[in-house]
């Protein structure tokens, strides 16, 4: 086995999800990825902790979508699952990134809709979202396999406890500032983030990582943003999506490419309107975009905002943070634009003033 | 996708277990099984029921085992999910039969100790164990793939309440026996099933099936067999396995080959020693021992017991089956023996006698 894949999965077992003895986790992953599914179950029960695997398949999810009627009920075993686990680990590399493209957005959102206490189970344990490197997301990113997998591990395999110093500076500035702005091509928009818990994201939820974000006050957002970077929600590839906020809900949207996909997300449910995450990329590691969020929305010299749920972790005491069956992050490059916290700059042309 | 992966899916769904709207499914396969697993989704689904499939590899499990210092705990979390499971669906199919081989047979029978509870949920289930045929079963089988996949879907893809409908005279006169004697080459044997029930296996927990069985008072097996089939515990394969009976223990025992494992086995806790099922097989379409249990005990002329648990549909009110972790079939042809019920002959040299 690829010595890096055993790497990848000590990785997440001691600094992703901190495993402790007995514990119980939860691995989803899909066939492709099997090598480090092996690699896990090995380092897991290494760790002396407990584990099932889940087989993620977007051919079977993609099946059983299209045969069922819409008449979702809640899967109570799968509730019950996450209820009693400590950690998920969701291991991406599906043998096709375009599996879900002919499910009708509305069940794809309904779905959401029905499952969403599970996934609030699931992201109330230590959750990990990582990749393995197949050939499907080589492909899907414009490079060979074997450079493919060289720039997962490049990204991937870090020293994270470094990488989280670095970000300190960038997250006690956010977590201290009362207000942001982004301006830059087509977009000038400001939200209030008085009271949210910056976050500093270094390989523990996202493996890899390399970002700091926050969540808006809900109500708060104002302006309009040009996301200039392609976004995919349910596997439906969305590009040029630009959005106007009042009061922080979106009252124009439109989109270059699969605007029907946009118009299904938003018509989600209420929250699916507003934003739930302001995210500034920082890892100059991400040298490209491969059309992985995981991956994109951490490179630098751009922010990131998401339709839908804020984390809990973001949301203060007393504050309320967006709520939503949805969290869908969207793009934008900053490299010529500027970040202002309460007025002042702290960013222009993707530099940090600290930096200089 | 070979048309006949969609007709074991709806046999499974539809007389295995009885598949009810909104009822919630745990299916367990290996990705050797993805085709299955897929058209498994697809008629859930269309069926609106619930389904998790978790994803089963020996190769994982094996990592894991020898990983671990052995001082297991169970994971509360798949307890939680069988629980709340109405159904499930175990696929067999891995790619590597004999990837358990190398693992101590102590850590396998301990896990399996710890594990126990998860089990009896899940037993308590509509369950169905079948099997994907894959190349590894096929080269197990000393098949080629194509003959193999026959072979299997030639088992399987039956008119299953047919077969019910023609073991119903056989299964009458186990369940109103008060003693069983099977009589062979280095066997007799004699046990009491008063007031056990006989269960007519049609395709509903085991597909394929072709058997009517039964359990044995625990305390009354006595007498001496010889198992003249291989037998295969947790990837390792035993064959002539010898035993003696008195009260129902297991008093002398031996094995031509890999005796280590039997004795592994008997040491797993004190109902490893006794047996938990009689079955008679009937399957005559099973023409051939292929190395996998599943269909090996169905084949017409053969008789097989189990060492360990019983099934609780075999135990009538006010009597008490065998308990164990374990629950491992062990083959005898009677080809040229005899089995009576109460003293009367029901089959000799493999004919049951109101078939004459």
């Amino acid at each position: 086995m690829d010595p890096r894949v055993k790497e990848h999965a000590e990785i997440i077992c001691d600094w992703s999800i901190e495993l402790e003895r007995d514990e119980d986790v939860v691995v989803t992953a899909p066939p492709e990825a099997h090598d480090l599914v092996v690699a896990l179950n090995e380092e897991i029960g290494r760790r002396g902790g407990n584990v099932v695997t889940l087989y993620s398949s977007d051919e079977a999810g993609r099946a059983y979508l299209k045969a069922h009627d819409g008449e979702f009920t809640l899967p109570e075993h799968v509730l019950a699952l996450y209820r009693e686990a400590d950690a998920a680990v969701h291991v991406r590399g599906d043998a096709n990134v375009n599996e879900m493209n002919d499910v009708p957005g509305k069940l794809l959102a309904e779905r959401s809709r029905v499952t969403k206490p599970i996934t609030e189970e699931r992201l109330s344990t230590n959750w990990c979202l990582t990749q393995h490197p197949t050939r499907s997301y080589a492909q899907n990113a414009d490079m060979a396999s074997e450079e493919y997998r060289e720039f997962v591990y490049e990204a991937t395999l870090r020293d994270w406890q470094e990488v989280h110093d670095s970000q300190e500076e960038l997250r006690e500035q956010l977590d201290e500032a009362s207000t942001v702005r982004v301006v830059g091509d087509d977009t000038d928009v400001s939200m209030d983030v008085d009271g949210m818990h910056a976050v500093n994201s270094s390989g523990k939820n996202n493996l890899p990582s390399g970002e700091v974000f926050t969540a808006p006050v809900p109500d708060s957002v104002e302006g309009q943003v040009l996301f200039d970077k392609p976004l995919i929600h349910q596997g439906r590839e969305m590009e040029g999506v630009y959005l106007e906020f009042e009061d922080g809900v979106v009252v124009e949207s439109r989109a270059e490419r699969n605007e029907e996909a946009l118009d299904d997300l938003l018509d989600t449910d209420e929250g699916a309107r507003r934003l739930g995450e302001l995210g500034i990329g920082t890892n100059r590691d991400i040298d490209r975009f491969t059309y992985n969020m995981l991956f994109d929305e951490k490179m630098g010299e751009t922010v990131h905002m998401a339709l839908g749920r804020a984390y809990d972790d973001n949301v203060g005491e007393g504050r309320e943070g967006n709520d939503s069956a949805v969290h869908v992050d969207m793009i934008k490059d900053v490299s010529d634009g500027r970040i202002e916290f309460d007025g002042e700059v702290v960013q222009e042309d993707g530099e940090f003033v600290w930096k200089h």
